[in-house]
């Protein structure tokens, strides 16, 4: 049984050229759309996140509270649900499944919201990482329907560092030779492995480690944390999902939706909405000097750091002292 | 025609028990051994660096002057020169070379120091990365015999997320079938690649890549970067080499010389040499403070931070004004 619905996008042609065939948009709301639709957030999903993995966010009490607003998470293209390498079928299926860009899950999500909920304005867009690079995209595809954003964690134009962190992830899963150029039958599981490996130094802090804390949230020691998280959270995910959403990833900027032509900063300055910017102090591949130089172009942003260990984590809802500032900012947010 | 000199260890028993017969530290040395032998300067070699690789750091008026010092540059065991698994003969070859500690590199050494030489008093150790790693080591082994140390770039523990981080180039590098458990007979190229695209966001920083320094010193590109520089790099390599040296770089920590039971604080307590400690600013994998907590155990060390965007890399002679940092401070610590 499922625990999401599924919107039939049609033939859905994407920003680079290819047309994915009855396409498919997984989602799951919370909450009820009060009578003048003026309640609503969206909250896309993040690299191989599905929709419950956002759900640590939202909550009684929290910022995100579905007795007061309608949560709209729409799972993004490539992550499993949605439409992906492992669910199309060929001649876009697998290795075929095409690139995808942030510009085009908006525009799925802007097809959603208005088509089947009639919604004309939203209260807020939020999302960590990836999540975070929606966010963005939605203030500058859809500028006069988006009231205020919370990107947590992410950016609007992948740096180039953050592009070289990907090429180690992509160079480690693609060594596996059962990988097979992406026509595997059973699942590269030395390479997600790796992956694994790879992501493990990078998705947390030097200062994490330092601190042990990975003893401390019930790992029986780090080569058990590698294994158990790392490995294991990789191993469940399909390598082709994976490759599609890392492109989406390394090629996300804002400057390259239509009507921009490339330029970064311009498309930052259309930007409409309150917008709030949270990075994580140690973040790795997302640090804070990207947002900073992001909010100076943004005419109503305010830049706002999480101060934690976690690294970019600090934005996976793991760690309850962050959940609990980035809920708070929420919060201020909502009732400017 | 080789430049370097061979010295003969015999069999050589390490530290983890097994037992290097007929093991060789290849080494070359600059300049001339005065007559009371105090102008000594040894200067390790770093991850897969041989001799050649550290020269930058050498030349007349520089603090390293062959017409002022005599400079001796060791070999790492496991760099392909000294005894290596891509140079020993069965039963220890390739996959079955032995596991190789700090410890063992620097007693080799010092056999050939004062057996080759009749060295008994060293004016500095001096090395980059695991260099450092080697002087240290020195500095703990033969506290009466090394009067200045000047590790940069490296650390006397290997932390925990350094140790991750190595775990991310092992994991890539095994991953391709054609490593065979390390019994190939043709190297395991992709894997060598996928090692330079892991390592590519670790060696330099989040700033080197935001600043585009890659395409200043000569690539044309990202890519044309990451495949001419880090590729390049690595597919010199043999892979069992970079898999023995990686094991040693993981477990490197002075508390595990023999009289100081792993007692890390101690280890550093018992260091005599004056010490100049360098890390760099942006260093992803020896970041700053991991240095600062060992120089608060050290009894006369100073810890001095190299500004710069270049990473881990402002330590390889890469950068000139990095370079000139470093000289102008080995000048300082050698004139006190």
């Amino acid at each position: 049984m499922t625990d999401y619905e599924m919107f039939e996008l049609g033939d859905f042609t994407l920003q680079q050229g290819a047309t994915l065939r009855a396409a498919k948009l997984a989602y799951k709301t919370y909450g009820t759309l009060n009578t003048d639709k003026s309640n609503v957030i969206v909250y896309p999903t993040w690299y191989s996140g599905q929709h419950y993995d956002n759900e640590w966010l939202i909550g009684e009490g929290m910022a995100l509270d579905p007795q007061k607003y309608f949560i709209i998470i729409p799972n993004m293209i490539g992550n499993g649900l949605s439409s992906s390498p492992s669910n199309t079928p060929a001649p876009y299926n697998k290795a075929r499944f095409p690139q995808v860009t942030f510009y085009d899950n908006v525009r799925a999500q802007h097809q959603l919201i208005t088509q089947v909920f009639g919604i004309e304005k939203i209260a807020l867009v939020v999302g960590w990482s990836m999540g975070a690079g929606q966010t963005y995209q939605w203030a500058v595809s859809y500028p006069e329907m988006v009231e205020r954003i919370f990107p947590f964690c992410g950016s609007a134009r992948t740096s180039i560092h953050n592009i070289v962190f990907l090429e180690g992830v992509k160079a480690a899963l693609t060594a596996d030779a059962a990988w097979k150029g992406g026509w595997y039958d059973e699942p590269p599981t030395t390479g997600l492995r790796a992956v694994g490996r790879v992501y493990a130094g990078w998705g947390l802090s030097q200062a994490f480690y330092r601190e042990q804390v990975h003893l401390q949230i019930g790992y029986s020691s780090l080569e058990d944390f590698l294994v158990a998280f790392w490995e294991g959270f990789f191993l469940k995910k399909d390598a082709n999902n994976l490759l599609t959403m890392l492109w989406t990833w390394q090629n996300g900027n804002i400057g390259n939706t239509p009507g921009f032509d490339g330029n970064f900063e311009k498309a930052l300055g259309s930007i409409k909405a309150k917008a709030i910017v949270m990075p994580a102090e140690m973040d790795l591949y997302f640090p804070p000097e990207d947002n900073e130089y992001e909010v100076k172009f943004m005419p109503n942003a305010e830049l706002r750091v999480i101060k934690s260990v976690w690294g970019h984590f600090a934005g996976g809802g793991a760690n309850q002292a962050d959940t609990q500032f980035i809920d708070e900012n929420i919060k201020e947010l909502l009732a400017s």
